[in-house]
């Protein structure tokens, strides 16, 4: 029986009309390259993301579904542009600033990317990419001469009304952007976003008891719009209206520091790198900053250590809100906002909850699978996280091999090992390729790794899986001593003994003066298997 | 080109897992008939309403899309209706326990119910439609005897393992529930409301900014579950995991404060008249109840008056949220809460916006028609509202006399005839049916009425419009002067005329002892129209 409801499309030009229309004098504010501020209305925005659009589609040919690349900081351009393309029909795709040329000419091909609109300020690393990776146009965002064969940003929208859109209702199902994962194995993957997605992950994000975004916000996402939406930020701003403060190029403590008091921000977001920076910034500086009106600092990207949501609490009254997610979805996956039970907790244990990664959003699921199968929600067991929801990947775009990442009835296996309390608490204990696999059981190398480094001796350790003839794989530790410490096997064996079941314990510690590292400060564990594995099979285990 | 993202339906049956797996050990509190206390947790609820759906299923042969009508007040035994009717494929549809027999039984014959659930307590009522309405099967829920001819509620769920349930996904446009309107004019029309309205809804009444439910409150709606989803508090609960409070039959105001103050309620919703009752007994009672907890008492189906906005939040520190919605519209369309722009206001100014109607939920839309088009938002041109969105009804069940409701272009039109401000608050003026239509141009009988009653010597006044033979309608005041006062037409005329155009101006005053009123109160327009419309045609105006 048909529900006899409208067939009202949940896309992104419904949420820039909600904007603009209830909005209108909201505003957006970024800083430019030069350190200057630059400030405009909703009402300014709208009708320039919709020239943006126009003049796509007139002046440059693009049609529905064509995807048009980023290559950008966060500002207001690259807002019109999240909000404009899809507006027009085509396919945001964000490309990531940090990677190499090399992959970002494969992404860009892959993707089959027609257009790149980019900063000025980044054209150097533009020019590395850009003959290789074919685009027919390039657009440059800025101040400053245009660079060759490039079209100004400006110039663009000048050439179209917003009233040349094409007037019709575009399709929730269809694409409305795109991101590629920069997997550590294989070729990059590009996940796509549908409109119905996005559309559902703001209204999700802004309601009470997940991100609690409103009108009366303002919100500068750290996080860089290149990066899984910015956490879909942009999107869920405008539709409640709430102020939206953009960092341009200054990621470093003093300049956020100065924008949250300068702007009034809120709500904040990026990861755990940048909250380490302001962090410092503020015990350096005590009384500096007047950071009284934010209110959540939003965590994700990779765990907040308990620690760091302590301090800022104890030392600067700040609220950490930790929030797990994935490129595949959208991204949020699962906000650590406590409930009733754990806020009639003591501090300390509230402290250890919101260091976990919490609860799923509505419309999200979760569960995990260990060894044997679907584990149960016990907090103990644990297994790798499957996840299925209304903004979950169904398939990464154009890549039948990746087509493993999904279970044979549907939910999309995210990698991570969780271990799930009984009201669906969720703590990740591990990356399914980390884990050590011993005699059909699963060990956490992060919590050995964790451990060890409460030793006073240890400086770092990791903890990885080497291949055992007896138990398939063991854990062995590679640890880096403290300048001037001295600390043997036994002694760090001994010292882990009684947190851990016996057979967690490594037999082998290697001791080494650094431990490789990833360009974003984790521990590059492929190397360390590749230089342990099989040195010295463990006698016993 | 494709978003590629899960086909993942919004529907009830999610958000029944969402409530199940997430917030067991939230409690789900009834008032029983004896005025005792009944108390069970979701986890207790969620297989119950499975069972109900199985049972319905196997033991009495209803399938997909089948109805099953209701009969009663709010209580756990509604809820498990609510939720485990459409997680079973079939659809709720909530008889109104105040219509007459002859009303019900065209209800329930023309909405082809095939199986009533109805309370003991509310069995007199029934009996008086029940025989013609034609059930196939008659369940009765609560304590004592078994009606004749009827079958225990819970005999029913111990018929059946939530398990029997088939395992199948629902469609996310297909009919979960149904509701019809009593209109003023012409057979009952029913309204339905699909899956993908009712979670969409769900989850922007939780949305921060519209109602702002979370698992941390205790919601009581005193809306009965037999109007408008009871604004769709129990689904919006059930997907949180908020604390659900039903008062069974008892909807006075010492049995309210007393569920308030017991259960320490932070939200609930009602008509003007409840709170009225609540007022009464508030004022009353200096310091008997402690309604500390409450932080919003929402209020809608007809407007709440400043004076009373005012008179909870200034004697007792309670605070009325004004909201709009319609039977078709699931039935939130605009919410009074303040966005920065009003809290920049006066006290005096802030009570005057939270009087108006509100700015629309999130993926609802509104436009004023007046008789010259689409009227401009400008806080002064009066228009029909009419509403699109992803919770609005496309068409009235089975009635296609009814389409005139809708535009050409699929707006539905609301009856209400509002102004809109440039930032989308909208103000209800009047009825689209009461409003005089003078000359062209249109006159708020609401607005003369509210002035009227201003008058020292005025007790009630209503005002119609009269046919005319120049200006088409002109408007008639019809006054109750209070017991021993004494106004000539002149008098009243001239103390409207400073605030109002001088065509505005009624030239015909009727004085008469009582105006005749509906069973809710409101003014009965129709009779005074018959009576008045001919009897003396304006000689000028």
């Amino acid at each position: 029986m048909d529900g006899l409801i409208m067939d009202y499309e949940l896309n992104v030009p419904a949420i820039l009309r909600r904007g603009e229309q209830l909005f209108g004098d909201k505003e957006i504010v970024t800083r430019l390259p030069d350190k200057s501020w630059q400030r405009y209305t909703y009402a300014e925005f709208a009708p320039r993301a919709r020239r943006l659009a126009a003049a796509l589609r007139k002046e440059l040919g693009m049609g529905d579904g064509d995807r048009v690349a980023t290559f950008a900081w966060n500002h207001y351009q690259h807002l019109e542009t999240y909000i404009g393309v899809p507006v027009g029909g085509m396919v945001t795709h964000t490309l990531n600033l940090r990677l190499h040329p090399d992959d970002l000419t494969y992404i860009a091909t892959h993707a089959g990317d027609r257009v790149l609109i980019a900063d000025k300020v980044l054209w150097p690393l533009v020019e590395n990419f850009r003959e290789r990776a074919g685009f027919e146009h390039v657009i440059a965002i800025g101040d400053g001469a245009t660079p060759d064969g490039a079209i100004e940003y400006e110039d663009l929208l000048a050439s179209a009304e917003p009233g040349d859109l094409p007037d019709r209702e575009i399709d929730e199902r269809s694409a409305a952007a795109m991101c590629y994962t920069s997997g550590t194995t294989g070729q990059p993957k590009g996940a796509l976003y549908s409109h119905r997605a996005i559309a559902l992950h703001s209204l999700a994000s802004a309601m009470a008891g997940v991100l609690s975004v409103t009108e009366n916000d303002t919100a500068l996402p750290v996080v860089p719009m290149f990066h899984a939406n910015a956490w879909g930020f942009p999107f869920t701003c405008t539709l409640v209206g709430a102020k939206q403060v953009f960092p341009g190029p200054f990621l470093d403590g003093e300049s956020l520091l100065e924008a949250f008091q300068q702007e009034k921000v809120t709500i904040t977001a990026g990861v755990p790198t940048i909250w380490m920076g302001i962090l410092a910034e503020l015990d350096a500086n005590p009384g500096k900053y007047d950071t009284s009106s934010v209110r959540a600092m939003v965590v994700g990207g990779s765990a907040a250590p308990q620690s760091m949501i302590e301090a800022f609490e104890k030392r600067h009254g700040l609220r950490i809100l930790h929030a797990w997610g994935m490129t595949e979805m959208c991204p949020l996956g699962t906000v650590s906002e406590l409930t009733s039970r754990e806020r009639a907790l003591s501090d300390e244990e509230q402290f250890r909850y919101r260091a976990k990664q919490g609860t799923p959003a509505p419309f999200v699921e979760m569960r995990a699978r260990g060894p044997e199968g679907i584990v149960p929600w016990d907090g103990a067991a644990m297994g790798e996280l499957e996840v299925r929801g209304v903004w979950v990947s169904s398939a990464y775009y154009e890549t039948p091999e990746g087509a493993d990442r999904w279970t044979d009835d549907g939910w999309f296996k995210t990698g991570d090992i969780v271990t799930i309390e009984p009201h669906g608490y969720i703590e990740i204990q591990d990356r399914s390729k980390d884990l050590v696999k011993s005699g059909g059981e699963w060990i956490s190398t992060v919590a050995l790794e964790n451990a060890l480094m409460g030793h006073p001796a240890v400086a770092e350790a990791a903890v990885i899986a080497v291949p055992d003839e007896k138990w398939s794989e063991r854990p062995l530790a590679v640890v880096v001593l403290k300048e001037g410490a001295s600390a043997a096997d036994d002694e760090l064996r001994e010292f882990l003994a009684p947190d851990f079941a016996k057979w967690w314990l490594p037999e082998r510690f290697e001791f080494v003066d650094e431990i490789p590292k990833t360009a974003v400060g984790k521990f590059r564990k492929t190397a360390l298997r590749e230089k342990f594995a099989s040195a010295q099979p463990a006698e016993t285990a």
